[in-house]
């Protein structure tokens, strides 16, 4: 559970960077963001003022809420009369996370102090959040080792003429069995995933997923993941699962292949090593985000496989490692527009992946923290081609 | 698939709410809604006018969504300057779903199409998709027997001494492995389900669910579902699971116990038994929601069980069912406030439940759709307590 010191050093945090753009406070309402400032996910809205105490405002469970809280929970809920004077007349300046905030939420709370300025602090939020504490970063690897020990178990239950979704059922439900909590926060607002992919021949299917494996899933509604095609020989498994342990979500890949590849989807595979290990050596403060993605793009060009880079040629996605946490798509991003430095403490999952039309998917993937030493291997599990 | 005379049958009735409201056109951003009116869920805005042709317009993946879509989809998604073009100078009110557009969203279109007034179409939306076609209850009913074969499996894999999450795996398993997609889709703002919950002592624990029964999860993060709890003899246990298949999801309930029960949470599962018996012969078109919860109160009070209705005392929720399709939570509510008459093709779950703090959690759930006939059981396995 989260200790009172880490939650206050979140406020410290907070507060600050408030008070460094003017503004005058802080109202938190989506759950994962109520939960990182105040140790509890229950229904309730966090107001974090620039200076001074914050509050925590339950709507649902109170009782639960002061069990988990480590800033005093409230309640019933003001009622929308007594709501106003919670906020005193030197609140001028509101700031509100746009990125998640429906509009009907938004006028909700316009509507009940009217004459503030509502700003956008998504960005502070994803920000602060994408550094993690010593704590957090102790949370992250035992997510790692958890997730890890699950990969180790697919030889055990890998088989042909099972069907994508079999494996995907074998490996969620040894997930499951070892503590997963299984829903997977996105934070972008059209995306959705359940648990991972467990996908061979439908891997090269292309789709809405924001990275460069969707597979074909169950069906037009449910788009993604593992579909009933059936896993044969010799032709690349892969196997992409999400960890969610403690709240914390690490994510890694390894692939599989009842019998050999072929030349091209190995050489591929050792392209994707080399262009991770670059990125992982590089996993240092100061380090450019889009720097690391342009020289992922360059390596996969010198390989003669610029347009198979993280996609199908045509629906390549744009980046080569994202953040990590309680959220899967966290801050940084290594993608181009990307201008930012890296900073210690911040988890990133690197995945360079080839979509080989024809041929099938390959790639790697693990969840690395950065460091003064370059990056941190969370996802402990040797990242070779697992032959059958 | 959906079927291009299904989607025809819903842009008309769109169109015919946004004429009747005065408004010029419907502007769909959220995937499931793109989805119902498209038969797509790629990553797509979907431009319907009031009169004339929907136009689908594709970020990712475009190729996807050719194959599914049963409207013209086109792409790549316009630059931020084309944009504009494509919508005529008559189009002066535009229609958008406020309940889920994020205020970035809402931004970034509102200055791509200045000089329009945007407007609410939420409940427009909601109450559209609230009625099922012929097509949608056919595949509401299959999502019902596949559900049910799992539930039927559980006496099978139940048992003591083993931890609320591990029969959360083993049913999870089943799910899967019929089948299942997983991915749970809920449009209220704060709420979050990973599949279901089965539950034993933990079922007692308030939380922040917008249900009767929330679970303890397995954390402060997670805070929702199966523990690590163990199941004991004479205690009851509590499944209540979600089932997607082709995106569309019921929602039942059935209690199970090594032993026997108290006679309290046995007259308490007769009171649950009755109050959906009622409901259920009242499901039928021209009957107003709120009555039906009404009753269904008014029984449980008579009952001696008022406090216990829905919720421990003090964490009651305020409804006795729930409109079920697309997403979890869809209209109808049978809540006070639901002042609107049912309509026939309206799919419900209705869930009676009671918490008697130190004894468990008991109750019923089932899927059912409205007809002049009264509810018709889509969820068809027997309501009984099975005590094993």
């Amino acid at each position: 559970m989260l200790t009172k010191m880490e939650v206050e050093q979140r406020i410290i945090r907070l507060q600050h960077a408030l008070r460094t753009k003017g503004i005058d406070g802080a109202l938190l309402i989506y759950p994962i963001d109520v939960y990182y400032f105040s140790g509890t996910r229950q229904n309730a809205t966090l107001w974090v003022p620039a200076e001074g105490n914050p509050r925590l405002l339950v709507r649902k469970s109170l009782s639960r809420a002061k069990e988990e809280s480590l800033i005093e929970a409230t309640g019933p809920f003001p009622a929308s009369k007594e709501f106003p004077n919670l906020f005193g007349e030197e609140i001028r300046t509101i700031g509100i996370t746009f990125d998640v905030l429906p509009v009907q939420q938004y006028n909700y709370y316009a509507k009940l102090l009217p004459g503030r300025e509502f700003v956008d602090i998504a960005g502070i939020n994803r920000e602060l959040r994408s550094v993690k504490s010593a704590w957090e970063l102790d949370r992250m690897r035992a997510s790692g080792a958890a997730l890890s020990a699950v990969f180790e178990q697919v030889p055990g239950f890998l088989k042909t003429g099972m069907r994508e979704v079999d494996l995907a059922a074998e490996f969620e439900y040894r997930l499951r069995k070892a503590g997963g909590e299984g829903y997977v926060r996105m934070r972008a607002f059209n995306q959705e995933l359940f648990q991972g992919l467990a996908v061979s021949a439908t891997a090269c299917h292309p789709g809405f997923f924001d990275g460069p494996v969707t597979g074909r899933g169950l069906s037009a509604a449910s788009p993604h993941g593992a579909s009933t095609e059936e896993i044969v020989t010799n032709a690349p498994v892969l196997v992409d699962y999400t960890g969610v342990f403690d709240g914390y979500i690490v994510d890694m890949t390894r692939m599989f292949v009842v019998g050999t590849l072929a030349p091209e989807l190995e050489q591929a595979f050792a392209t994707a090593r080399a262009i991770q290990d670059y990125v992982a050596i590089n996993l240092k403060p100061g380090v450019v985000c889009e720097e690391l993605f342009f020289k992922a793009a360059e390596m996969a060009d010198a390989a003669g496989l610029g347009q198979n880079f993280m996609g199908a040629p045509g629906e390549n996605a744009k980046f080569v490692g994202h953040g990590v946490g309680l959220e899967l798509d966290e801050f940084p991003v290594l993608a181009q527009g990307f201008k930012v430095p890296l900073q210690i403490g911040q988890t990133v999952a690197i995945e360079p992946k080839f979509v080989l039309p024809g041929l099938g998917v390959i790639g790697i993937e693990n969840t690395f923290s950065v460091s003064e030493q370059g990056g941190e291997k969370i996802t402990l599990l040797a990242d070779d081609v697992v032959y059958l």
